[in-house]
């Protein structure tokens, strides 16, 4: 089955949103990253700020979620307000991203979307890494981030995007065997990346 | 830097030895797996079915083997005695690995041969994995291996490579940030695999 979704899960600094917005460019689909956060803050009524910040970086042992989540209410599509705003935030980003994959064919950066859209089989799941040299390189030159801070800074942010993914899914983050393809953006460069991506999204001879 | 050397670690049953043998085949290079292990046989005077046997499968918690190696004479090339045999075989086998590195392109299959040759700028290391039933299928397919036990066979020997390699790394296997390309045989085929990492190896515009 020829994939129809490609979803780009990466650490910080690797140029994985780059390389998802190009691909998506190169396959002429939709590309979801802020616009997706736009979206889920028009729909839940929190603010985008805080959206933006729990979306992918939070984690919360709230008893109230487990429960709501194990009695398969997540697909309702209803967040109620008894759960904290974090978990809020999930659940209606998570029927977003469901809502979004059934609708067109499109790149999906982080969020969780792998773990999210697990039972279809039209998904190319990708992780994007690069080493920490190339990372600290990548942050001060793109994100405004002072260079004596953006290795302190990077393995914060990765350290709770791990935190976030093994919250909502129980898996641990970026181990090769969860995603179809892993690639290191600092040795391959992202132009490859994006050609090996889009060589195996046009691929109608991908197994299921 | 092109890289010279392509190192394959995988599953077991996702069909990594082959793709590799494909690649040396595309790229016109040496391979390296079953000739890797009659080299150390020689090299080492221990019997062949051992040396294939613990090569990739055994650990051990010796105290004598962490000793040497913490004194830095794994590099020089000599196993003594006093080692137990599995600890002589891997130090015999990484110096060869070493040597085989310096003297030729080349895909080297297992053995660890990514952090062996981890100093080396000028290798490309890949890991190989695919969803159980898939190497079920595979396992069944090529390895003579009943139906009824491939299953629990294919989670001993991916549990005793892990061990293996934690023992002799210090790493945990299977982590994306370890290799530079990650891909799921059973997802991308066979044949793409071994088309995206001639690619990536063929690349002059690959960076160090």
């Amino acid at each position: 089955m020829k994939p129809r979704i490609v979803t780009i899960s990466r650490q910080f600094g690797s140029g994985g949103r780059t390389i998802g917005e190009m691909l998506a460019k190169e396959l002429n689909v939709a590309f979801y990253d802020k616009r997706l956060i736009a979206m889920v803050a028009k729909e839940s009524g929190l603010a985008l700020e805080f959206i933006e910040e729990t979306g992918e970086y939070s984690s919360t042992n709230s008893y109230l979620f487990n429960m709501y989540m194990s009695v398969g209410y997540n697909h309702s599509g209803y967040a109620p307000d008894v759960l904290s705003p974090a978990d809020r935030v999930h659940i209606v980003q998570s029927n977003l991203i469901r809502a979004i994959a059934e609708k067109e064919p499109c790149v999906i950066v982080g969020r969780s979307a792998d773990y999210i859209l697990q039972e279809r089989e039209d998904c190319l799941n990708v992780f994007i890494h690069a080493d920490i040299e190339y990372r600290v390189n990548y942050a001060v030159a793109h994100y405004d981030v002072p260079a004596a801070d953006a290795k302190k800074r990077i393995e914060r942010i990765d350290k709770t995007r791990a935190n976030h993914y093994r919250h909502y899914t129980g898996q641990q983050w970026g181990v090769a065997s969860h995603y179809h393809i892993a690639l290191d953006s600092g040795k391959l460069g992202l132009t490859r990346c994006r050609d090996i991506i889009a060589a195996a999204a046009r691929g109608d001879d991908i197994e299921a």
